[in-house]
């Protein structure tokens, strides 16, 4: 594998041959090809505000929009050919495959003015909120099993501890419903946090905005963001919301991991007022009598991972100056590795 | 220092005596003690609902009331004796004073029907309320200071960068304002989380409410919180207002220490576009012609601290199960030194 | 996908199936299976040792072994053939194929006596053996590179600083020999603690041992181990080998990250007194004059990453019991990623 | 309070007078007064061999000497008079004490070529040494009774669990020496450690080594040093000793908590086959048939907080440049906090 600057983007002025081992360094397609998507709506929505700033013609922009349909349609069905000799990331691949498509040079315009940048961002802002809502719906959900479940079984009475020590009968509801009342204030903290990720940071440029003075509102309402990110500095700067987001998922698991650990805790042979259904439990082959909350204590150890992404990440974004810095690439993966190991629909 | 546990409360089935080590290890007056006025108004609001109840008397509430006011004024004018061999933490120091005051006999009568479980969290949240409040003022004022310079310095002109490079001119107030816009969201941030910390955990009991139907609201109402912590259970078990508002001044101090490495940075001699004040600088006895940002320096390195008691914290509470356990002890003192360590008027 | 637990060796008396749900969450094939080539040359080990206790004649023996090294073959061949509804982990994909090549009946008595408990241990720890050593002799590498460097640019003179503040002129070469002194600890480090991950666990069967007096030292020996864990509890409870593995990954990039930051702060065109090769650089599509130190920026991203998995990790082991429990299970990918991205040959 | 900076050693160039809130900020005298000794001492050799470098006549030598033994009684007996308007540290305080009692000319001869900076990092390293010394003999200690247990209750039986099930019986020994094993890796790793915390950096300076050519070998000998810090960048820029003790703290501190909730969850009513000594348990007001784990729950929950102070600290000097930066004096308190709140003597 093999690379020459000039056929990078940004190679012009460099004189010699990237290292191979910089370039599966520097490289992200790996990972970040995961928001194909919503990095094609952003495309969209931009080359559309550009049919205003006469960047654009409408016939170019049809063309472009054309195309992108296209490119999103081969990611679908998984029929998109990586190149890895230039697609660093899904912003190149999705444009080099765009030029193959409606031609080079209608293709190119389509970046003007657009940094990867504002790009990188937009796409993870609203990859982000699509799981922040499929997580709402979810812990919904669970609430409500929560509060079903707490009515139905309400004549259920079981010892409450303190110091893990017998203090006061309780109702099994009142146990079930102290982890409803954590886990509504997670659902509380969600909703919070989601309308601070769902603001648009595209139109910030580099770093210091657009220079055609595009309108960053059409492109917000187009692609379903609350509002925008004013100040272009902090548009790119930022990955406060990963960093919310991992604060708010950790602060979940930690109650996902008290709950596990009472549930296995009154699922032992010696407490014994809880069993677990045989469908969440496995065996031993050398103990035939036991029963172990496997999955109880996976949910317990998958609260230590989402802690240490958010303290990986606060450590890297703390140790930097403003604004973007290639540091910030290293949020992505934690942030895929958090969105997915939190219990939610897609794990 | 000795102890016989029949002098303690809850002494009367243990026959042997409390190892002093183990006594020094448990105790906790020597930083609950800040809490001191927080416990005397919630003792005299719990006091005044014990009227209704039937426990209290008026009469014996105001013997109470006005036993309490006194040890309150001792507290304040550092006339308090504490009696390190009973004086176990701010609650047992507050009522024995209490007994020495107005009689043991009415003294005892207080704690009717109350743990210890929900005092210490209606202390710690009355506490955290009220620096809270502090630090919003606080975050308000820099944030108007930010806009008015901002305002003032819009015509000064500097360079913007990205990885550190030269990238595009940008006016100072674009980049103050690009952390103002941060701090914003610290700001939003806090109002949400205060909310949350505003809860009344009074009345919660040990951990299965309170036996005599007391009056919460009017509990909740009288020390000024907003509402009450519905689930008694969750009212003990629960120290996620301390994680949260250190998830909270993490994040603001990873602002803070973005901002002081920026502005370390560009007052270096080879940048040299920011000069330090004289009064928040200092020299070098071997170098004198040097100017170091110490209080920037400083700034960046509370960040790390802070963190780690969020870090901690998190460990301990994910680690235990419900309901109260004496592990949440540990939450106290880096509470104290988070919030300390936070940019306020108090430190 | 829908399994009984009748295939399952653990399944006898479980009477209802596994939800697929559960089957996915518990399933770690998809990320063990980096432990193929450990985990058979463990099991020739434990076979040829069974030879001596009786469980196995040699014409078993032979067979297994035989077996194995076909298995073997196939995951190097990437013909290996994954089941996903009976291969949970390496472990049973590895003895399930055995049964198909030599008969389930022969294939069965390998696991006598043994548990998943010390062969994940054991896999894990010869794993993490040869990665050291891969990092050792990298490491090494490293700091002749920086002492050649440093003797042939000794004349090479630049400021020293503190506080980012000009101080002292120094050499370039202690400026380089600082960062030798701060990676040859780290070689020390890293020799210690190869010996305490060198440790063989196999025999300590579920948590009690092996019940048929199995000779570890020789399996110790043929596996390459330094010597044996004594206690079988602490043999299957133990993951501190991956914990202190990442606190020393963790110290390791703590030291790249503020050699990158030295580097990245250098290489500003303010200070300008080092320039990155372009061979690892990039530039930008928006500002044709910028160089980026990308490559210096992911090392220290890197760093918080690394970090993350080492905090993660702590808190998990930290919240549970002795010995044994599926929580455990979350250290495996952690610890992939965390040698992954340490500066290595394989990266 | 109010400081001119003519009164301050390294004030000569500054005009303006230092913000009295900036003076408090910077101030490290509160916490780092428990370095007296150590700073004393090291004072000590330092102006013992600056008698052969010609710096001091014996004479002068012998004014310091006695001198500063004057100053450590003052400190002893609690003497030592602060003056916090001059007072920023411990270094400046011994300092201005000695100008007091030999007369200013000869005290600040002690100072010349010397650095604070190598001076805190020589104070730091022989208080963490002495600590150490002190948790190792008391670890030792603490393995003794351990095995003499171990060896005197061996005929003690109980279940042995995984995933908190019973699995197979197990000697209590058993159990104790797996905990044992535990430690006794913390107790190896506590002396590789201490070699490297006992490294002399006296003589580094401000960042460039000492002027003179001083005999830095002599110090380190005369202080207990095991060898020189030979790199003098290294010698101020390194804080690796405090967090190489910090997370050897944390994994002790994570196997305590281990043991500390295997003891809890046995002394349950329902496990019950471990009951905690009144002398170490306490008892509840409202419910006087409980007798409460504290002790072991303290430990659990100190494990988070000395985890912390880690976790922060390697934040901070993550995110730093070479060499010294002030953002180095937040490790001191930490440092302080972690050491006490590890299970030894002092706390």
């Amino acid at each position: 594998m093999s690379s020459s600057n000039t056929t990078k983007l940004w190679g012009g002025r460099f004189t010699g041959s990237v290292d191979p081992v910089m370039m599966q360094y520097n490289e992200s397609l790996t990972f970040d090809r995961v928001f194909y998507s919503q990095d094609i709506r952003g495309s969209i929505a931009y080359a559309r505000a550009n049919t205003h700033t006469g960047i654009l013609t409408q016939h170019e922009f049809s063309a472009i929009e054309r195309g992108l349909k296209q490119v999103h349609k081969e990611w679908e069905t998984n029929t998109f050919e990586i190149k890895p000799e230039v697609d660093e990331d899904i912003h190149t691949a999705n444009e080099r495959r765009l030029g193959e498509v409606i031609g080079k040079e209608t293709a190119r315009k389509l970046h003007t003015g657009r940094s990867r940048n504002d790009q990188v961002a937009t796409d993870m802002r609203l990859w982000l909120r699509e799981e922040l809502e499929k997580l709402e719906e979810y812990l919904v959900d669970f609430l409500k099993v929560i509060a079903a479940r707490a009515e139905k079984e309400i004549e259920a009475v079981m010892p409450g501890y303190t110091h893990l020590q017998r203090a006061q009968p309780i109702r099994w509801s009142h146990w079930m419903l102290m982890y409803g009342s954590f886990f509504a204030s997670d659902l509380q903290r969600l909703r919070e946090l989601k309308a601070r990720v769902n603001q648009c940071p595209l139109g910030c440029g580099a770093l210091a905005g657009n220079p055609f003075d595009i309108d960053r509102e059409a492109m917000a309402k187009e692609l379903g963001f609350d509002g925008l990110i004013m100040n272009s500095l902090a548009g790119v700067a930022d990955r406060d919301f990963v960093v919310e987001t991992m604060q708010w998922g950790s602060m979940l698991m930690m109650h996902m991991s008290r709950w596990a650990e009472d549930l296995i805790i009154y699922s032992t042979g010696e407490f014994a007022f809880v069993q677990l259904a045989d469908a969440y439990s496995t065996g031993s082959s050398l103990m035939p009598q036991k029963k172990n909350p496997d999955s109880l204590e996976l949910l317990r150890g998958k609260s230590g991972r989402v802690f240490g992404h958010m303290a990986g990440l606060m450590m890297s974004v703390k140790g930097i100056p403003s604004t973007y810095n290639k540091d910030l690439q290293e949020s992505v993966e934690p942030m895929l590795d958090h969105v997915k190991t939190l219990p939610n629909p897609m794990s």
